[in-house]
């Protein structure tokens, strides 16, 4: 299964709106089959795995990160072919949660006389679908809050002059972390006080994920370099942008934040990496929209300067802790990761 | 010599205004004696190795975490004291700075005809020496400001009603370090709101290092739990405190924290642990007074409250870097440590 989820992860950021999935064949402890979805339109990981595999499927067992669909959508259910192949046993992570499936690709298979198997490694692949999760749940995108602070806990200096907190190292992580997600969102502050480009330009084989800038007041010009096709702009209902008009610019007037994310849903977006700046993130947090953090930590000290997270008044409700923490040196920098713990 | 800095380690906080030093002596592989300093006016730790080896020290190798001492002090030199023992050959770690040694110690060594290896492990060694070299070389103690941050960078909420930032496996931890520092130092601010201890209760075998009270205004009173025998109150020169006249309290009048920390050096401190709060440690760091860093990062966000650090206009002389960075988890967070570079 561990196989399967690398596998699967080799979609990330592409699949949307369907989730990351991968599957491996193995017929007595040898992998005969490996496939992952590659994008939207696609066959599935299945199906992939099964043509890899040949005739050496009959009888063997199957690992997938996700349950086998067993409606016919872009492409025929996996189900189907997993039981026209022969293979005798399948091994899931997770049941899918889309209502056109959750647990009828499992009974299927189970009518059909195989073996199956739910629940392993499942937390490690809820995790990894968390964006298509999060769609289907609550028809909003997975928000990830990704900043760099200092170990006085500053993000940025008032005045901008020591430069960028993070170390080189940070930066390339957080290049493969935009190609794994299917959106890059900043506030108006960041784009017209850094105008940053929020590609993966130093990653190879990157692409490059989608712009979303929520710029309310309608402040942001044709001239920024995030500005580019396929960027989404998030403005105030009834405001006027000077990007309407700009056919690059897929505009989405919004009454709140939540409506905003719903509207991103719409537009395929499943995955977003919320990279500030504190203003912008701050609004997120205080209505309990960031559901992952990734935090690098620089080994210094500025003493002065902007926190990662400044509500205007403390917000009891808005304090919370985070789930799964992992911790791993990154160049000279600490990266921290979690995940909010819904309440 | 990795021994050597272990039992070192075992006099931490007992031995100023003397470092704390330890020896380990090896004959053919074997190690037959071990010693450490244990406190001022007691013998140095090749003493108590030269005791536990006896006969065995003869063509044996002494490994000592600081240069032997050339000097009859308050006791004999110890230089002599290997030399009478027939030790063959001394591995110092790192040279005393004291100007009644540096480097007799070892020529007096190689005079008498005994192989000397000097600067094996010595980063480590005067690193764990910071306090007694910071006063020899400064007339001040080591600083340490330790504290406990939020992933967002909060060290306190603004009401105080989430409890404590960081976990009790950080807070114990916590008293392991008082125990082997000198003092704790912390500020008016913290006295009147937390009331804290400033001890190592948890601690099995710890002894309560002296509590240091930054008081300027004189408004700290016999009440407070961080009064206690032996503690030192820093006042602004002219002000009258509540605490004059307890016998308990040692009072320092200073004009400034230079001076302050100078005062306490005379008073035999040479390592300070300073706690906080955010005041007292940002007019430390804004004058370059912190030498070292302990913080724990604690999985959760507050999303307003205090930073470890703020001072009032951003001073770009106060930016500083950290060397010597490592990264350990304690419970759920994650303690990061580092020293501050000199520019």
């Amino acid at each position: 299964m561990r196989l399967a989820l690398a596998e699967a992860a080799r979609g990330l950021g592409r699949t949307s709106p369907n989730p990351p999935v991968g599957c491996v064949i193995v017929q007595r402890g040898e992998v005969v089959g490996c496939g992952f979805h590659p994008q939207a339109g696609q066959p599935h990981a299945e199906v992939f795995a099964l043509r890899h595999a040949g005739a050496r499927a009959r009888g063997a067992t199957a690992y997938v990160t996700l349950e086998p669909c067993s409606h016919a959508g872009r492409t025929p259910p996996c189900a189907d072919a997993l039981m026209a192949a022969g293979v005798a046993r399948v091994v899931v992570a997770a049941p899918d949660p889309n209502p056109l499936v959750n647990g009828q690709g499992i009974s299927r298979l189970r009518a059909a006389g195989l073996d199956v198997t739910v629940g392993v490694m499942e937390a490690e692949a809820t995790r990894q679908q968390a964006g298509f999760r999060s769609v289907v749940g609550r028809g909003r995108p997975h928000v990830i809050y990704k900043y760099a602070m200092t170990l006085d806990g500053k993000v940025a200096a008032q005045d901008e002059a020591n430069g960028p907190v993070s170390s080189a190292e940070a930066r390339t992580r957080v290049m493969a972390w935009r190609n794994q997600v299917d959106a890059v969102a900043v506030g108006r502050g960041t784009v017209l006080l850094d105008d940053p480009q929020l590609t993966t330009r130093r990653l190879e084989g990157g692409r490059n994920a989608r712009p979303v800038l929520f710029d309310p007041e309608g402040y942001i010009g044709s001239q920024a370099r995030a500005v580019r096709v396929g960027t989404l702009l998030v403005t105030r209902q009834g405001v006027r942008s000077p990007l309407e008009g700009d056919d690059r610019v897929t505009i989405l007037p919004s009454t709140s934040l939540q409506e905003a994310l719903q509207g991103l849903a719409r537009h395929g977006i499943s995955t977003l990496l919320l990279e500030g700046g504190p203003t912008l993130a701050s609004a997120f947090f205080d209505e309990g929209l960031i559901d992952e953090l990734r935090v690098f930590v620089a080994p210094k000290l500025l003493g002065a300067g902007l926190a990662a997270l400044s509500l205007p008044v403390r917000s009891m409700h808005a304090a919370a802790a985070l789930e799964n923490v992992q911790v791993e040196q990154v160049g000279p920098d600490v990266l921290i990761t979690g995940w909010v713990a819904r309440k």
